[in-house]
This record gives C-alpha cells, sequence and structure tokens, in this order.
C-alpha cells in the first residue's frame, strides 16, 4: 500500500522530465527558424526566453520534490543530474540567441545556421530518450544518434574558428562570432552530457 | 555518548559556512570599495587575494573533516556542494578584481560598478541565509531577493555588453570589458547557485 | 566467496585509471614536443586527438561498469568524480593543440612553452599519485608538488595576458592568445581538481 501511495508521485517525474524535453526542443526549433528569419528575431528571443524560464520553474519543482520525497523512481542523485543538464542545454540556447541581438549581428552566418540545426536534431534525440526512462528500453539508438551529431557539430566549430580568423579584418565581429560559435557548440556538448546521464540511469535500473 | 562526542564537530561545520560567508561578503565589499577607490586599486586585490585564500583553506578543512566523519549535521554531498559553491563565487571575485590590474583598466565603468554593487547585496544575502541553516527557519526570503538580484544583474550585463558593441571603436578595450562583466555577471550567477545549494539542505532537513 | 568473486572487478578500476593517468601525462608530453617542433605541429595534433579518444573510451567504460557493479572498492560518486576530472584535463589539452591549429598559429611563445612544461610535471604528479590509490600511501607530497604547479602555473598566466595587451597591437592575435593562455591555465587548474579529488578517495580510506 506504501508503494501504491507512493505511484502517482514517481510518475511525476518522468511527466515533469518530459515536459522540460519537449520546452528544451521547442527552443531549439525556435532558435533555427529565428536563423531563417532574422528580421524577427526579437520576438523569437522573447519565446526562446519564455520557454527557458518554465525550465527554470520544472528544474525548480523537481527539485524541490526531490528534497520532500523518500522513495523515488530513479537514484535522488541521478534526477538532480538530469534535470540540472536539460537545464544547461535550454540556458545555452537562450544565451546563443540572446547574445545575437546584443551583438546586433545584422546577418546570420551559414555556419551558425548549421549548427542550430544540429541543435535542433540533438535535442530531437533527447525527448524520444527521456520518453523512453520509464520503460528503459530502446534508448541506445538515441546516444549514438546524439554522440555522432556531437562529433558533427564538432566538425562545424573548428571549420567556423578556423574561417573566422581567416576572412574577418574586422575584429569586434570575430570577437562576436567566436562567442555565437562557442555557445551554440556548447550548447550541442551539453545534450550529449544528457545523453550520458540518462545512459547511467538506463544501466542503473537495467 | 556517541551522539554527544559528535555534537562539538557537527557544530565546526556551521561554523566553517559562516566565517567562508563573511570572508565572501567581505571581499565583494572590497571589491566595490576598490571600484569607488580605483587609484588604490592594487592594495585591493591584495587584500581580496587574502581573503581567497582563507577560504580556500576552509574549503580544505571542510573536505578532509567531511572524508573523516561518519555523522554530519546535513547531508556530506550537501556539504561538499555548498563549500563548492561558496568558493566558486570568491574566485570569481577574486579573478574580476585582479583581471582589471593585469588588463591595466584605467577607469572602471558606472556598469562595473553597478555589478559590484549587486555582488555587495547578494553576499551579504548569503551570509544571513547560512547563518540561519542551524534552525532552518526564514531562509526563503533571502533565497527570493538573491533570486531577484540575479534578475537585476542579469539586466546590467545585458545592457553593458549591448552598450560595449555600440560604444567602442578599440576592440582591446572590447576584450577587456567583455571579461570583465562576464566575471561579474558569473560572480552573481554562482550567488544565485548557493542559493539553490542552501534550498535544498532546508527542504531536506524541514 | 562473493568478496573473492568481486577482487579481479576491483582490481579493474585501478587498471583503468593508470590507464588514463598514462594517456594525459603522454599527451601533455606531446603537447610540450608539439610546441617545441611547431613546424609538424598537425601529426601531434593527431596524435593527442587519438588519446583524448581513449581516454574517452576508458571513461565510458568505468562509467558502464560502475553502473553495473553493486560493489566498488572506492566510493561509486569518487570513481565518477576522478574518471570526470581526468577526462577535463585531456580535454584541455587537445583544445589547446588543436585550437594552435585553428588559429593558424605561426609561432609559440616562451610562455606557452612554459605553461605547457607545467602540465608535463602536474600530469606526472597524477601518474604517481593515481598509482598510489590502491595502497593508499605517499600520496601527499603529490598533492602538495601538484598544488605548488598550479601556483607556478597561475603566475605563468597572470604575466603573459599582462604582457599579451602590453605588447601587442593586433587585437586578433590578442584574441588568440588570451584564448590560449587560458585553455593551457585551466589545464593546470584540472590538474588540481584531479588532486582534490584524490586527496578525499585517500581520507575516505585512511
Amino acid at each position: 500500500m506504501f508503494k501504491l501511495r507512493l505511484v502517482p508521485q514517481e510518475e511525476k517525474y518522468f511527466d515533469f522530465f518530459n515536459e522540460m524535453a519537449g520546452h528544451i526542443h521547442a527552443s531549439a526549433e525556435l532558435l533555427a527558424e529565428m536563423f531563417a528569419r532574422f528580421d524577427q528575431a526579437e520576438e523569437y528571443v522573447r519565446r526562446i526566453k519564455n520557454l527557458e524560464h518554465q525550465c527554470d520553474d520544472l528544474t525548480h519543482t523537481i527539485v524541490m520534490k526531490l528534497n520532500q520525497t523518500f522513495i523515488t523512481p530513479i537514484d535522488r542523485e541521478d534526477i538532480y543530474a538530469l534535470a540540472g543538464k536539460l537545464d544547461d542545454v535550454i540556458d545555452l540556447i537562450d544565451s546563443a540567441a540572446s547574445h545575437t541581438i546584443m551583438y546586433k549581428v545584422l546577418e546570420v552566418t551559414e555556419t551558425a545556421r548549421k549548427q542550430a540545426d544540429v541543435i535542433v536534431r540533438a535535442t530531437a534525440e533527447i525527448v524520444h530518450a527521456v520518453a523512453k526512462i520509464k520503460t528503459n528500453s530502446g534508448l541506445q539508438q538515441h546516444f549514438i544518434e546524439i554522440h555522432r551529431l556531437e562529433n558533427e557539430g564538432d566538425v562545424l566549430y573548428r571549420e567556423a574558428l578556423a574561417q573566422l580568423f581567416d576572412d574577418h579584418e574586422d575584429p569586434l565581429e570575430v570577437i562576436k562570432w567566436k562567442d555565437l560559435y562557442e555557445t551554440l557548440e556548447r550548447s550541442i556538448d551539453k545534450c550529449e552530457d544528457v545523453a550520458n546521464v540518462l545512459e547511467a540511469i538506463m544501466l542503473k535500473n537495467a
């Protein structure tokens, strides 16, 4: 009976994580759209920031619940780590979006668009993987794809940086784009961190 | 009897944390003073560095004690996390102070002064909150204020960055100030991390 | 008998960590060599990247084993932390190496060579310390030396940064070298993080 009483509460964690993953993927899609329709950038930044705030609230809710609950469906430290890593992804997506405004970027580069596209695909894998924690099956394929995307992102980043120092005469443009490419690259890296936490959870519960 | 023997040791953790919080707030006040009396910057950097070393020693002492103690007043991982996050705050305050010297900054901007002021107020909240862990009451108001200050800091940072790329012709000045604004902003972010760890401790012991 | 069955598995963790430490030190030596024979830089970058990939695989293996094993020779969270921190060191060494190529650096500065030399010595201390976890004796001297080297690195970094803004007229060179000095400095800082995790392990098992 004690177990039964806890079931709805256990389910809640999965719901929270699914919701977070959904917001993160949505923010990635908004970033990619923003880079395609850059004349409406400010509106996209506002919408991404809104999703980022919702993830902050979800993280806060998860941590609060975690500290008031004795029994959790997955280990406490894994719940904490997963919430933290998911939050890092959207923080960096939000940071990339808002910095393009702060830096008064006039035109988004082709490489930045490709990086945003990698983030869209990596966060889609996160959505699928998070949805499968509950049944703990079929996650492996998503980890493999996320690692592949991280390599794809790495190649893009290295090319972008090399090209940046080749092409640009204007140091201020170099400063801005170096920072933007790095932020986009770090978003992809954080998706890999999410995959690593999910893999640890999967193995423990195997 | 076993319990009684441990009581003085338990108290020690609270003393260590109060001492650390005090040093961090003192270093923030020195930073703000330094920014107001910038002709004496070197002396302030020296005094901040001294407090930073004392916090390093306190962190080390806490970790050592933690690994030799079986029973702790609050969870081991929380003690570890709190010491680490407090140390991050003073590391960044020290970094901001010493970089103004390394960068041979001639005059501190109004925005940097405002950021330092936010750090002073956020670290004051940390002092109050840390002092209340022991009784575990009245902490909430300090968390709310720290989150509000983090938002205040965020607005300052975004304005500073946008203005930096608007105003400056000299890329070297942009490089320096971008770095300084970021370091000050990160100090405030770390105060929020401290608040989050304290909130987790509060909830667990509620 | 249960204990006996686990012994070979316990030994495995020590083997993995010794192997990781060896790769990290080897990558540091390659970095220092690369800085001395910079005409062959690309070949060195390739070899360092190869070691970095091997450490990624080892970290992955450790985490996988960790999640399938009930009893471990040292605490799970310490195994996890140690693998993570060791991986951070080689990631930054790899990053420093590959960025010199991406930035099309023509000549390596004397300070960068000295920083690489500090990394070689700090990672040698890590090799020795990691080899001694098993017997848990004689580690202290290596921690002391790593902390001394971190201070040595700190002085180098601060001098390099001050000099960079004194000497250079070309902002693009400042951007590149600021980034390279920081990455090298962070490699040394991460060696200290490794020492701190090792010290925690040592104290717990004392």
